[in-house]
């Protein structure tokens, strides 16, 4: 096993380069699991010094290597080993801690590879194993990666605010079952938008304290074997004051050492955000059909010629690849709860796969909301002429007439308009108060709700003794 | 552990039944389980008779016993144990053992419950391992089932074709992407749905012969331990002969011992009649959308009033129902691949998941598409002026134009027409003969190929130069 | 279209029998659906007369009619359309309307059918729309079921710290990646099983308040069209006060409308616990094989004999079982998560689809759950010998002597171990000082942390130099 | 919009280049997929001249540009666009047509970027759409990449069956549900591993036949606008000669412009590899566990020091990475299928996600089945001591005396020998002949069937008479 030269990797790292060369993705192209994983190291080595385990120029030396890590990605392309492994994150693991030591082999002036002050499993890895520095540094670079998602959502829902605010006097039918229902605005359609991610995001930010509870100090299998019985707490401490996270330890560790539970858990949020934005995509799809032979209601934004073969022909390309944004979510979700499942005994052996998809579905998933909202829901804009005459044409406005009517009678409206294409209002005028029915049949009255006793407590009665 | 007086079944079932109250669906409820499990009891019988390791007065009793139970269903109901159970089908497997037992002494003039001349494990059970068994019957099951499943999808494709002859004339829009495309028919529409589902019937004829291996006679682990060396090929001959199928063993016992491959298999091939079942029924919903604020090119048969507010509102609820028999078979798959996956070492103990949702999956399929077609496209019919209107109306018919006038001036016509609602055979005119124009928008020319060369070789070199 | 003489539903619920014979599941299969939806019709019915829509008598005699469909199941038969059905469970609720009217007509002395003082769509559905009154009673199934499941996870995390009580004492190895690794007690082990579950649990009890936010009042879009503007405050205040629950209305009635997100949220949450169980079941699996030729360290109590041909064979059925039902509730949360995502425009037609596995799965794992516990956990023994036996043999002790003898000479004592067959201890104390190695190596000092600093700070030091 | 000076792209790849910064994969990191499009526009542009649409010099151009692609990768760089894309490949399209549009300029002695000669659009697109090029080129990469997983499938089974010959004569105990259940031996069961992959892999390449139909001359929807009518022949015999391969047109080119349905049959058969692969790791690492406490029939090579803190820890690395791969396969199969199912009218705009993850699946099983045979597989040995020894003690074994026995006297045996401790064999000697006991257990006859009758004709009557 030959070591390059300049490599800040060891013969740990290198073995697994050549054992797994499997998906091509590297740890070095997720830098927040670089930065979480000097993090952790950091927060190891202060602990250990503070318990009077390391002496002080070892834990400043480590402290110095991985503020390196954390302040720049310069050393980062030495974590060369394939994201998807096996060992449970061994290779990770032993990747930054022979990164660490010998970048603090350098700054104690001593020659890189030469671990007599500090040695990767002797003092980097001192009182933790893998299976708690991974999925350690693993759950600090979801909460670190989070803060990107968590802002691409929070402004995607304020440009969907923004249009709901510009919409809001475009009335327009709603759809339900794809057939025409009762009116609505275009406002509402968008503010119900922007309020189906906020209540996700607000799940989100609500629920991301459970990544804060780390095993670190558990060990090999949580029964912190190897540990100071103080370390889980002392290095927790200070990986809060380094992160200003109310970071935790928890109750069981033997329980936690096995759990991917918290990953499935955000899995399963983002699987959330991406089954919501899909249907979003999906109405915007609908919405803008056309321009002659669909809805035809709003325009999205042309972000490209549309088609090779079809000239001026403008396609939906931002929902749709946003679409596949969500699939791939979708999918990856149950790998990782696949993954979850397989845990055996003491530990999940399969948190890399886990990790891995969890930290892509969140790249994915900031750029693919930030591309939607820049490149398409920015700059949609409603056709409010279309609009209004598919509502003055529609029959299902006979609905608003139903306290009016009752059932019967209004299906039978319902049933001459569609027949005879004669407008609702006409029709029905013949069995109730044209006025009446001029009044119920306003776009204001139909799309916001209204006190149905003031409207005519004597007509409610009347109908009531009609439907009989 | 009481019996019922009487019951058919003993005291293995009494037990799995008291052990499994899981999900409410029984065996019974499942009749071709019942008789492919008849039938696999009665050919070994028949089998061990022939190998001398069973008196022939006890295999005619056994047999005698089984085919009450293929006939008719009167003793079905004794399958009173939940189709889903631990221990990999020995309750299933037990419970027919058991059944045939008491049917056997019966027929041999005993009392039920007497075992002493057909031992539920010592006769009916004989050379065989529920590991065998049962696997080998859920097959036939899903053989016997899968005739329905083909019969609902040959009628449907045969209702669907029927429309694409009847729609051969309506000529529409086609749409990419939602986004108005270039002219085709409704007729060849239809008929792209029957193609569908075409292709998949004919993969699902090809493929049940996976289906015709059965391990029987390999026994507990495949070695075939407790059987006659001769007993798996007898038994499968047998078991030919009284179903007329061309089953046969395995090359390797061992490995069809813990394999649910073929299971796996055919709930692959209902997921991908699911998928497309589930995308014809979208586009039906696309299609009848409306009346007046959709596409509105097709009127779907009113199966019901829509809707408990709405007089008058007619929806597609015979797709929507299909849709969500796909979505079960979709989801469901993934039980069944999980389930495989689970297999440890000899043995697959997750049959009975797999081999539940499989049957039952088959019913949702077989009623489903029945549904579909007997309630909703039987009695679909087309707009044919709405479609005619939208076309005329239409700027992607510009396509047409592509091999005259090439893409950049093509994309001009189109942003003009759009521009200016004027149409795009009038603006075309103004780069090209108006006359060839004209032709080539013919619905007829741009619904079906036609020979470029002959249409004007000139034009096309002219194009070339001009596209310059 | 024609009704039994004897029958409580009308011609809504007989088309609905007539177009969807698909699952053979029917309402009345879930009792608590219906008596959720007869608490909404009760609500509304309040709430109308509260507001002086509905007269005095009317509301008695629908509030009547709900009462008996609450307290007892007599009338439930007539629930007899699928629980799979299109038209986003207009049938369903129509079928709650006429059952309800019908009631009430009997209350006020009418006969059956007579719907001429209580009319299913003017005064049952008064102010609502099924796409209000279907999603809000669902919920409050769901919340009504959710009860039996916290019961059933509640009484078997209960079960299992019990059993990490009595086996506080066994000391046992733990395994990592299957592999020999450090000792635990098997103690610790079952109670890691509870604390998983006890997460779970917490989450679920924490999260059920997201079912609290019903649409009642929406009406067909959420605008609240033909509900008087007080209505969806009065029906959810009459509502919370007959179920004594804290139910809300939600800020935004049109995203309300088609979102099924609190059903996707309680479908997540039912899935990480099949995860979580399923793991559980494995690890159970594992534990007890053998008897002779696996881990053996327990046994599970023998719910029946193992095997149709292996006499005395003794099988794990209890968790079999429970995994088949974990890949069901998993594999069907993939259907819940489509069906979420088809959602369009104002509506998601498939919520029938969603409803009926939400359910259906709590039932499976209430079921399943108490299955579980009663049969399995509860008689599970150790053999405190055989875990004993196998500490005592095992080489990953040695990595107790990590901080005695560093990685590297660790390394070479747990090799010569392996090849030679020689005990740990022995090979250990040629490097270190006996006495400290016999101590390090005590089971009780293995599974429980320790000040390190205070075992010798000395050979802390001295290990440092050494590791060089 | 900007294109860098030595860019062989154009404007329509800059947009895209824009538009899509998704994934980070681009579609020059598949070059299969590059060669493969290269064909295409290859044999297109050989089809348009032999149907005098092109002039030769063109014809000749394209097709020296096209050669560059497919023999080397120097200009694959030039492909660097996200493979997740909205618009249904146009961008991948658009950016070959530009690459190769400005490659024919260079072999016509143009400047990059003057399309006068040979037009991106009008030329190198001429007769398609990418509605039929995208998917044509997508199928021929899956079938050039199909190769290399073949290879991968076929050298493993080799593998397999080299070590099932190796461990021929080890007689061990089979374990069906985790128990003891019969005795086999480990070359039986490395060959059920062959077995279970030899059957997919002939599955594969019965199907590879369902990638030879490509739409290809359908262009935007299957009607063949803007096609020659014989267009979609000729191009698919020129690229039939190109490729050796043959190649088809469907007979419904609208189906075929909409379907994916053999990306997703292909899908389904690389995941039920997975389950198959899945389960062999799993059990791999359960018969290597140990190597103390666990099963330790057979022990992997140690591909890597196992733990960063248990020394001496070997741990079974290359399955658990198998494993993962697995998850992955299986989880991007249901995005695969979401997909599928999303097709709308007249085309699937998701194509692009699922050829991404079929491109990516194959990558990873090739990469991870020769990791699995190379790193693992071959490097296998067995303990046949311990092998040997678990089957001496085993209670199991009484099964093989079933036929001497009968089911209940043989459950007292077991019975007994799991109390006492004593071995099967004398027990049972005090019920039966104990030479035929004796003959019963020797391994070769329990491991492989022979005639039961020949055994002990007698010995069968007397059990039938006892069994009573």
């Amino acid at each position: 096993m030959i070591i390059p030269a300049d490599a800040l990797y060891g013969i740990a790292t290198a073995r697994a380069m050549d054992n797994y060369d499997i998906s091509g993705v590297k740890v070095r192209d997720y830098p927040e699991f670089i930065r979480a994983f000097a993090h952790v190291k950091r927060a190891c080595a202060t602990a250990n010094g503070r318990l009077g385990l390391l002496p002080g120029d070892v834990v400043d030396a480590i402290v110095a290597a991985c503020d390196e890590l954390i302040q720049s990605d310069r050393h980062h392309a030495h974590f060369a080993v394939d994201m998807v492994q096996g060992g449970a994150g061994t290779s990770t693991n032993m990747c930054a801690n022979e990164i660490i030591a010998n970048l603090a082999a350098i700054h104690l002036g001593e020659p890189v590879g030469d671990y007599s002050r500090v040695h990767p499993n002797d003092h980097v890895n001192m009182c933790q194993s893998t299976n708690d520095a991974y999925p350690s540094a693993a759950k600090l670079a979801v909460v670190f990666k989070h803060v990107a998602v968590t802002h691409a959502l929070e402004d995607l829902i304020a440009s969907l605010r923004k249009k709901a605010i510009e919409f809001e006097h475009v009335v327009k039918m709603g759809r339900t079952q794809l057939q025409d229902a009762v009116p609505m605005t275009l406002g509402q359609e968008f503010r119900s938008f922007a309020s189906s991610l906020a209540a996700d995001l607000t799940f989100m930010q609500r629920n991301v304290d459970q990544l804060y509870e780390l095993n670190l100090g558990g060990t090999a299998i949580g029964t912190k074997i190897c540990a100071d019985a103080s370390f889980a707490e002392a290095s927790v401490a200070a990986l809060s004051e380094q992160t200003r996270l109310p970071l935790r330890s928890p109750e069981d560790f033997i329980e936690a050492s096995s759990s991917t539970s918290s990953f499935l858990l955000f899995s399963n949020i983002l699987r959330r955000v991406a089954v919501k934005v899909s249907k979003i995509c999906n109405d915007l799809r609908l919405l803008s059909s056309g321009p002659r032979c669909g809805f035809n209601e709003i325009n999205l934004p042309a972000a490209a010629p549309g088609s090779s073969i079809m000239p001026g022909k403008i396609n939906p390309v931002i929902p749709e690849v946003m679409n596949q944004v969500c699939f791939q979510v979708i999918g990856t979700d149950h790998t990782i709860a696949s993954a979850s499942e397989a845990a055996q005994l003491q530990l999940n052996v399969f948190e890399p796969i886990i990790i891995y998809n969890l930290l892509n579905n969140m790249n994915l998933m900031e750029r693919g909301l930030n591309t939607l909202r820049t490149k398409c829901i920015d700059g949609i804009t409603a056709n409010p002429e279309r609009c209004k005459e598919l509502v003055d044409n529609s029959i299902g406005i006979v609905t608003a007439l139903l306290p009016l009517l009752g059932y019967k009678k209004a299906t039978a409206v319902a049933k001459e308009a569609l027949e005879t294409g004669r407008p609702v209002a006409e029709i029905a005028s013949r069995f109730a108060d044209p006025r009446e029915v001029a009044e119920m049949l306003r776009p204001e009255a139909m799309t916001h709700p209204r006190r149905l006793v003031d409207v005519n407590t004597e007509t409610l009665a009347r109908h009531s003794r009609a439907s009989a």
